[in-house]
């Protein structure tokens, strides 16, 4: 197994992150600290619902629909159903066993319980080997200024289909959230030997992350490396907006744009091959190697990837181009 | 159609209640109103749940699960399974379609609207033709004082499976409560021409009712004719703890234990065929007929003899014994 008894940490949101998560969880078992995203988390219906975490739980747990990314395989609809007939607000897919997940988060955070403690019960439940932690325990909410007016990121992002232009994006609650006891120790292990942003999009997945005050002075602290995987291929998103929404935000979609968005964050950058000519020309050391994970395969091969470059004396992540040569 | 455009009103609560209520939907249709007890209301995983109006609502929308008369039928419990599996609490029933109907009812709570009128808005969603009104808009919650300490009515009604023993019922809530313009309006009717105790166990599903301030006095103002139907039969409830609940509070299991019980509101007693002998030696009109309903036809029958016996003249409602002749 890559790293020996070494620990690491991901920070991830949406369907990429969890994708990369797995990758990495199946090379590092209970090793691997997810740190989730949290700002996609909205109240529906009475619910909070925190989609990037239970992605990464289904995921990790092998009970996500594998045909959508989100939500549970072998799922059934008749609770979303039975709501259109009686018009409620069927705009967010529930299915029926992934509401018992919303139903009983929320009962526990009624009864006063930590999202982070919340979450571990559900890992455990799910049988879940890594340790999946919410950014923090305090709510944030990723808030979207469009054209179409100031929006919760999930009726942008579902109900609206993120047609909406995005004019600026914010972070309600950061201000009042704080690095929970559980990340700090996962941050400050001696063990610790990299930390991998997953290839998820910067401004609604990772930033909310970093804009936890403290976060980005626990994550340089660490000592530990940090790499990031790019979100974009060959000048394109895989999936979702994170292209439209750079050209919106007034930045070239590219991989310039996210070695940029990163500064002073990450120490390497993972390019895919499709942009293995721009990897040579970044301001920053970066290696190229396949980022699309389309099976189990691709996403053990890229969580090796990135434990590799982790693992490399840290005067090698920084020459100008990397080659798949780990 | 019996009793012209004459109009009823129907006291109901649980699985008896309903039934009746469906026979008598089908012979009036919107000239049946029908009052709901909530006193079995309780929140459960975050949602308020109304047993009895929904039993009530599912089986005039022909949607009741016939196998056990509440919930839905074609259900499905992926919701509830998956609960189960999360360690969540899963000691009451939710199917998936039904669940549906509890979510939106919190929902519309939460923003403001009466249960009268989330009632109204699930009954025209379901199709069903009678006004279904809760009791009251006010939250009033049966509470059992047992020899297992002081229980919510759903925990010792599910999950303890009436197994306490009774020692006082208490109607949490029910001073804070008022007749709703609803009710109001449905008893003052000029063609008001009955108004029906249903077969429903007298002090978890009708004193609730009753125990709302002025129910009473507008009952008996409303100048109609009041009713009951027996919920015992041969000396023996049915369905429910109504006579395990009887012996426990110190009376006989018995019909003229009920007969006592509604003394100063009713008018007349339907008293089941195998209790013709007791029939004659009430205190109060009685007449007999069957008052088992297993078919929809007993139902339909049921009701017809309810109309038949309100519609007479108020000197025929009160010889000692009346038998089937309507």
């Amino acid at each position: 197994m890559s790293g020996g008894e070494a620990t690491y940490v991901a920070l991830s949101g949406g369907i990429g992150g969890a994708k990369l998560s797995l990758g990495l969880s199946h090379l590092l078992g209970n090793r691997l600290t997810i740190i989730a995203n949290t700002g996609d988390d909205f109240e529906h219906l009475g619910l909070t619902v925190s989609p990037d975490v239970d992605t990464t739980l289904y995921t990790l747990a092998g009970l996500v629909n594998p045909e959508t990314g989100w939500g549970r395989r072998e799922e059934t609809w008749n609770f979303m159903q039975s709501m259109a007939a009686l018009g409620g607000p069927s705009w967010f897919n529930l299915g029926d066993k992934d509401l018992a997940t919303h139903v009983e988060r929320t009962r526990r955070l009624r009864s006063g319980e930590r999202l982070t403690a919340i979450t571990a019960h559900l890992a455990r439940a799910f049988g879940v080997s890594a340790r999946v932690l919410p950014m923090a325990d305090e709510p944030v909410r990723t808030i979207v200024e469009s054209d179409a007016g100031t929006l919760a990121f999930q009726e942008y992002f579902v109900r609206d289909r993120c047609q909406p232009v995005v004019r600026r994006i914010r972070y309600d609650g950061a201000d009042n959230a704080r690095v929970t006891p559980e990340i700090a120790e996962a941050l400050s292990r001696p063990d610790l030997a990299g930390i991998v942003v997953c290839p998820s999009n910067p401004w609604f997945s990772v930033d909310p992350i970093l804009a936890v005050p403290g976060m980005r002075d626990a994550l340089r602290a660490s000592g530990a490396p940090i790499i990031a995987v790019t979100p974009i291929v060959g000048g394109r998103a895989l999936k979702g907006p994170t292209a439209k929404i750079m050209s919106e935000l007034g930045f070239s979609p590219g991989v310039r744009t996210i070695v940029e968005h990163y500064a002073g964050i990450i120490d390497g950058l993972i390019v895919d091959s499709a942009d293995a000519t721009v990897a040579g020309t970044l301001p920053l050391a970066a290696m190229t190697t396949n980022t699309v994970m389309h099976t189990l395969a691709d996403k053990i091969d890229l969580a090796e990837a990135c434990l590799g470059y982790c693992t490399r004396p840290a005067s090698h992540r920084h020459p100008k181009r990397q080659t798949r040569a780990i």
